[in-house]
Formats: C-alpha cells, sequence, structure tokens
C-alpha cells in the first residue's frame, strides 16, 4: 500500500498526494483513494487532470464514489459526471442524497440526464442497469474506410471500440456485428457488411449471470443489449462480467456460509448492519433446529433406559449434515454451470443414492473399529450389549449420510424449480435439514435393534 | 440443445450434424460435440472446414479434446494442433495417452514442439501454464503505419491483436504496450514508442488467481507474461482469465461444502472419483468428531443425573455451527478480495467478539422463551428447576456463538498464515471444530449454574 502523505499537521497533504497520484495507475490510484475519508479524496480529484478523475471514477472498485462527487464544487461534479460511462454515472446518481442528486441532476446536459435516467429505471441486477451506452455503431451503408475514419473520431468518448454494431440505414436495428481486428484487416472500400457476423445480443431484463454466461461463453469482449424491435440501448463490456462474476462469487460464498449476501467490504460492515445480515438466519435456523429438542423428547424414555445412545448423537448428526453440505455445494454449482438442469433431478438423485449409501458404510465401520477398540482396550465400557450398540451406530450412519447425501443434492433442484437462485442454500440450512431427521432415524434404528436388550 | 442427428439405423449421422454444426456458433457447436462420444465428434470434426475444427478444439469448454484429437488421423491432428492457440494445444498434449502423444509430437513442426514442451514445464495454475505464445509484438523503432501493416498480416494467427507489445530494438525486451485503440486513433508516421503505456505484467510462475486479480484490477484485455530479464514468454487474454475465475468459484464452493475441489462436470464424475473427493474429507471430519463422544463421556456422570440437557445439545452446537460457517465465509472473501489483509485478524476478532455476543445474546433470548413457554403452556415439563435450565441454555449458547464466530473467522487467517488458501476452510470443518467446544462449553456452564440443584 501506498502510504497517505501527510503535512507537518498531520492532515492528508492533498497537493502532494494529487502530485503522486497523476503518475500512478489508475487502478492503484483508487486503492489508495479509498483509504481516504471522501473530502480529502474530493480534494483530490480536484487537483488532478480531468481524464485521471473521470478513469478513477470510472472503478467500480471505488468504495464511496458518490460521496466524493456530492464533496465536489457542483460545477467539477457535473463535469466529470458528463464525461464517465453512463453505467458508472446512473450508479452514482442512484447513491447520491438530496439534495446533490436534484442539483447535479439538472445541471447535467439533456442528452447525458435522459441516458442516466434511462439506465435508472431498470431493475438491478439486469443487463440494461449494467449496460454503458457509449459503444460504436455505424449504418450497414457504410464501407471499412468510414468505419475506421468515424472510430478515430469517437475513440476517446467510447467504453470500447474492439466491437462495432452495424445499423440498418433506415430503421437502425442491429443487423451485424464487426471486431476491430477484422475491420483492420479488411480492405478499405469493402462494404462493412460484407465483414459483418450475426452478433449475438441480450435483452436489457435479462439477469447478470445469464449476460456474464453468455460473454463467457463466446469469448466475447462486449454484448449488445438490444429491445424487442431489435434497437441497441447499449452494451455490456468484459471487464464489467468480471466484477460481476466476482461480485456473484462472494455473494454465493456468503449465502451458502448461511447469511445474507453483501457486497459491502467487512470493514465497512456496522455492526447493526452485522447484526441484520447474520442475526436474521440464524434465528430461523435455530428455530427450525428446536424440532431436534421436540424429536429428543419424544424418545425420552428410550433415553433415560440407554443413557449411552446419547454419546453418538453429535456424531451421527453432524456427519449427515456433512456430507448433505458436499452434495449441496456440488450440485449448486453443476446448475449454477448449467452441466445439471432441472430435469436432471432423478438422474442425480439415482447417483447420490450409491455415493451415500457407500460413504454411509465408510463412516460406519470406522465407527465400528472405535467403538470396538475402546471396548477391547478398556477406554470405556459400553456394556454387555456393546456389539449392538456399534450395529446400531452403524446402520444409523449409514441411513443418516445417505438421507444427508439426497437432501443436500436435491435442495439445490428444489429452491432452482421454486423459482429461487439454487445457490441461496445453505451449508447451516442442509445440516438442519438434516439433524432432525438424523435424530430419528438414529432412534427408529436403535428401536429396531435394541429393543429386548438395551431398550 | 440442439438434437443429434441419427441414420436411419440409429447411428450418429456424421455428414449431416457436420453440415449443420458448419452454420453454428462455436460455443453451440462444442455443447453439441460434447453430447457425442469421441469417435463420433472426430469423424464431425474431419468433416468441418479446418477453422472451425481449431476454434472448436481452442474452446477450454469441450470436454473430450484429447480423445478426439486421438480419435483423428494423425496427419489432421497435427494440423489441427499447428493451427490452434498454444495454450490449448499443450493442455490437449499433456493429456493424450501414449503413443498418441509421442507420435503427434514427433510431427509437429519444431517450432509449435518447442513451444508446446515451454509450455508443458510450467506448473499448473500459473500465468506460465495459462500463457498463449500467439501475441503480437514490434520493435521499438517502428511507426503506428509498420505495425498497422504487420498487424494486418499476421491478424490471423494472433490471440489477440488489441494490445501490441514493443519490444527494445536490439534486446527485445519489454518496453511498452499500446492498445490497438490508441493506435489506429495515432498518426501514421508517429513512433509506436509515443503512443506506449509502461505494461502491467506478470511473472510465470505467478499463481492464476493472482493474475485474474490484475486484469480485473487494471480491466486489462491480456497481461504479458516476462521473464526476470523482461522478454515476452506469452500473454493471458481475458477470456482465460474469465475461465479461470469461474472455475476458482467452483472449486472455492465445493471447499467450502467440506469436499474436495473437482473441474469434473457432476455427470462425468465416477463413483469411485466421487468417493474420493468426498469420503477423505468426510471421514476425517468423523474422527475429529468423535472428541464428542468422548467430551460427552467425560461428562456422564453430570448427563445421568439431568438428561434433560441433552435435550438442548443439538440445538446449541448447530448455533455454534452456523455462526462460524458465516464468519468462516465473510472471511474467506474479504481474504480473497484483498479487503482484509493478513495483519488485520486482530481488528476483525475485534469485530467478532461482540457480533458474537449480541448474536448469542439473541438467540438465547429465542431459548428462554421458548423454554418459558413450553413450561407454562403445559408442553413438556422441564421440572422444579426450569429457570435455571433456561438459563443454562442462554448463558451457553452466548458462549458457543461467540466461540464460533471467532474460530470462524480466525481460521481462514491461521490456513493463510500457514501458507494454505484461506478458501480451504469449510462450513463443516468450523462447524467440527465448534461442535467439541462448544459441548464443553455448555456443560461447564451447566457445572456453574446448576451445582448444588440439578447437579
Amino acid at each position: 500500500m501506498t502510504e497517505i502523505l501527510e503535512t507537518t499537521d498531520g492532515a492528508v497533504d492533498t497537493l502532494a498526494m494529487a502530485s503522486r497520484l497523476s503518475d500512478g495507475h489508475v487502478a492503484d490510484n483508487v486503492e489508495i483513494l479509498n483509504q481516504l475519508d471522501s473530502e480529502d479524496a474530493a480534494a483530490i480529484l480536484l487537483l488532478l487532470p480531468v481524464e485521471m478523475s473521470v478513469q478513477i471514477l470510472d472503478k467500480p472498485e471505488l468504495y464511496y464514489g458518490a460521496e466524493i462527487i456530492a464533496a465536489l464544487p457542483r460545477r467539477t461534479a457535473i463535469i466529470l459526471l458528463t464525461e464517465m460511462s453512463s453505467d458508472v454515472a446512473a450508479d452514482i446518481v442512484q447513491q447520491l442524497d438530496e439534495p446533490a442528486r436534484t442539483e447535479l441532476m439538472q445541471g447535467l446536459d439533456r442528452n447525458t440526464r435522459t441516458t442516466i435516467e434511462n439506465l435508472l429505471t431498470y431493475p438491478e441486477n439486469t443487463a440494461g442497469a449494467m449496460m454503458t451506452t457509449e459503444f460504436v455503431s455505424v449504418p450497414a451503408t457504410w464501407t471499412v474506410e468510414q468505419t475506421l475514419q468515424h472510430i478515430r473520431r469517437v475513440e476517446r468518448t467510447r467504453e470500447t471500440v474492439y466491437a462495432i454494431y452495424v445499423l440498418d440505414a433506415f430503421t437502425r436495428r442491429l443487423v451485424g456485428a464487426v471486431s476491430l481486428r477484422r475491420l483492420i484487416a479488411g480492405e478499405p472500400s469493402t462494404n462493412i457488411m460484407d465483414l459483418s457476423r450475426e452478433p449475438v445480443t441480450t435483452l436489457p431484463l435479462i439477469d447478470r449471470e445469464d449476460v456474464a454466461r453468455l460473454i463467457s461463453k463466446h469469448d466475447l469482449l462486449a454484448v449488445p443489449v438490444v429491445d424487442k424491435a431489435g434497437h441497441v440501448l447499449g452494451i455490456v463490456t468484459v471487464d464489467d462480467i468480471i466484477d460481476t462474476i466476482i461480485e456473484e462469487n462472494t455473494e454465493d460464498v456468503q449465502k451458502f456460509g448461511g447469511m445474507e449476501a453483501t457486497d459491502e467490504p467487512y470493514m465497512q460492515i456496522g455492526l447493526l448492519e452485522m447484526l441484520k445480515k447474520r442475526g436474521g438466519w440464524l434465528a430461523v435456523l435455530f428455530i427450525s433446529e428446536m424440532l431436534t429438542a421436540s424429536a429428543m423428547q419424544y424418545f425420552e424414555v428410550e433415553l433415560e433406559k440407554a443413557i449411552v445412545l446419547t454419546l453418538f448423537i453429535p456424531l451421527i448428526m453432524s456427519s449427515g449434515g456433512n456430507s448433505g453440505s458436499q452434495a449441496t455445494s456440488l450440485l449448486i454449482r453443476s446448475l449454477a454451470l448449467r452441466e445439471v438442469r432441472l430435469g436432471d433431478w432423478w438422474r442425480v438423485a439415482l447417483r447420490e443414492l450409491p455415493t451415500g449409501l457407500l460413504l454411509g458404510g465408510i463412516l460406519g465401520l470406522i465407527g465400528v473399529v472405535r467403538i470396538t477398540a475402546w471396548q477391547k482396550l478398556g477406554f470405556y465400557d459400553y456394556g454387555e450389549h456393546w456389539i449392538l450398540i456399534a450395529v446400531t451406530v452403524a446402520a444409523a450412519l449409514i441411513g443418516v449420510v445417505t438421507f444427508g447425501s439426497l437432501t443436500g443434492s436435491m435442495l439445490p433442484f428444489l429452491l432452482q424449480r421454486a423459482g429461487f437462485d439454487p445457490a441461496s442454500a445453505s451449508a447451516p440450512f442442509v445440516a438442519t435439514l438434516v439433524d432432525v431427521t438424523g435424530l430419528v432415524i438414529y432412534f427408529s434404528v436403535a428401536l429396531l435393534i435394541l429393543r429386548g436388550t438395551l431398550l
């Protein structure tokens, strides 16, 4: 980390910082500004060349873009918002408080304002909300030479010029896409349509995860977002997609860990926010898990007769939860990557059944060895029926692990079927589901095997 | 999914399929070929234009690239390997069995063979193993016009032409990088160095996750891999990085779910492989969890006196595991995104302590309400000391949840400190760690509060 430069009285030396930042890489500058408060960051931005300030604000990695824009003189803020990528500008405007929001929007020229207003109408996490309007499009009547000249003129104001979209000269509908590499390799007098390919497109309301999948599948640098009539509304670029995939990954891991997803950095999450993100699910799981207490109350007579059975409760329950968690993690990703589809649920169940039986068998064997060893070596006395107890534990493990694998693998399917994200299935949720049933399986097996001896 | 076309006798109609595929999108063709066996896929590839076959084989999404290459006539296979991206060709050669491997390598021209051999020397998951050698480089003495002409000539044989690397004319060391967009906007007679920027580079042994972070941070389309002297060995492109990030996501979720990571699609994993990936960790966790049985044996006298205490064991243990799993998922991602660094562990601990206490307090309160309600409404009789039991459960929950949050948050730091990937921390592992201690906390609290009454 570059250190923060300070003046003799301990304040941030904005002048010295600005001079250092003007020579730095944009991404490094963003990291440095993220360590300052928004007032200081704004003071430094004011001293930087406009081009560098715009590039910094364009980075989604900048935590406090909206606060910095609000802290800048309105005139400067308006210039920067106008020069920025429209998608990031729209994000910032959305986060602005009043009166800054209205004042800035009113200061923008009509074009920029309309663009931002349009982008703000799309729901979060859709292609429409992610797209930028700074792309290159040319009429289908143009030649390679005309197109190249146009690109040279507009290059500085476009997010990418590597994909050029060809529009019908009359209807302005998208009819083709040309990559810049094909363009420069083409003959100057060639009609642009002769180099053009049928474009891969998406719709504005498509989820950002599906857009990411499309870009990744076709190795694109950008995908055009079109309306139903075929007009290009904007483009989603590959660098936005990388940010999306990383953000979705964070959300997936957090949800799988059993909490509400958050995209705030850990250190920025306030205590109350933290309690909300974690406490809600924790309480739901706790209340569901109370069923285990009910299950145990139900088997209380058996418990009192054979207290030795309680020793294995945590062991058996956790094994069910663990095997469930494994199966869920496997299927969440398989569904996300479309390796497995909703209709494949029964194929998966048919694979999980033998897998669960064998995994349970392995654990059961280890359990029997352990009980035998402790009994024979004199570490613990399980009583005269120790062999039956060992058989009970092994049989319960086979049942619980098989049930865990089946439940864990089917849960993502059920969630997807019900219209939820399969990645909402969490390890603690699976464990809770399996715990109650695991207890019932254990006690039922015990009743079956130990009736007449211990029970 | 496009259906598989068949002849009247039920075999795959390779001729009809080839004709259909030659008009299709590469990515769609890959999905179709993934459904066929490698013999049929090879027969179809043989009928397709070489350019399409090369593009198909270049896709890392193709499952059986090596099998298809092995099934093709050697002559054709050699042509395709030569035309392919060197990074994918090297991957395929690595997977080939003998004698195909030696026969094909000997058939390749010297240049291609040396390139592939060099790529194969880099360890898996490093920049060196991912890079391709098909990039554009020009001497620093050239003009914009010369460079553009060179690009037009070599465009077809390069993975990307959007980043052009400028080499010192004498030492051939990397001295600059120019984007194609800057190049076409420049004056033809300008020296290429005048448009060039200081390049962001990486080293061949850098982990692919760090390369991904670099590309994402700087929004690059490619990053050059240089040796220590500054010579460019190859480039890693953004589409490879997307595949990497997605693969790493899958691994992270699987590891967090408590199994060994696998990059094979779910349906392709054999039963034995599946048992290996899941059984190993399941057994380790099972054996560790046996400590819970030992802990309960230790408190057996107390258990026999107050069997009512066993009712809450699953509830209290699972709450500790759940809070630990939440904290682990948060910190795994924060460390991966570099939001939090190794040295921040004590700051995190200082945040998790109050969070854990409060979360435990919330659960404790719910627990007290539940016990009181069941007692007063007559659902269950916890005995004359039910208030003390409720207090015991609440106090144990506060202790266990706090311990879970602390353990869960510190585990990723410990792993990173020990040189492991913090993402190796799994929810089941955290739960197991917390279970044993959770039991000890519960019984210790019970001894403290209930001694002289129930115990």
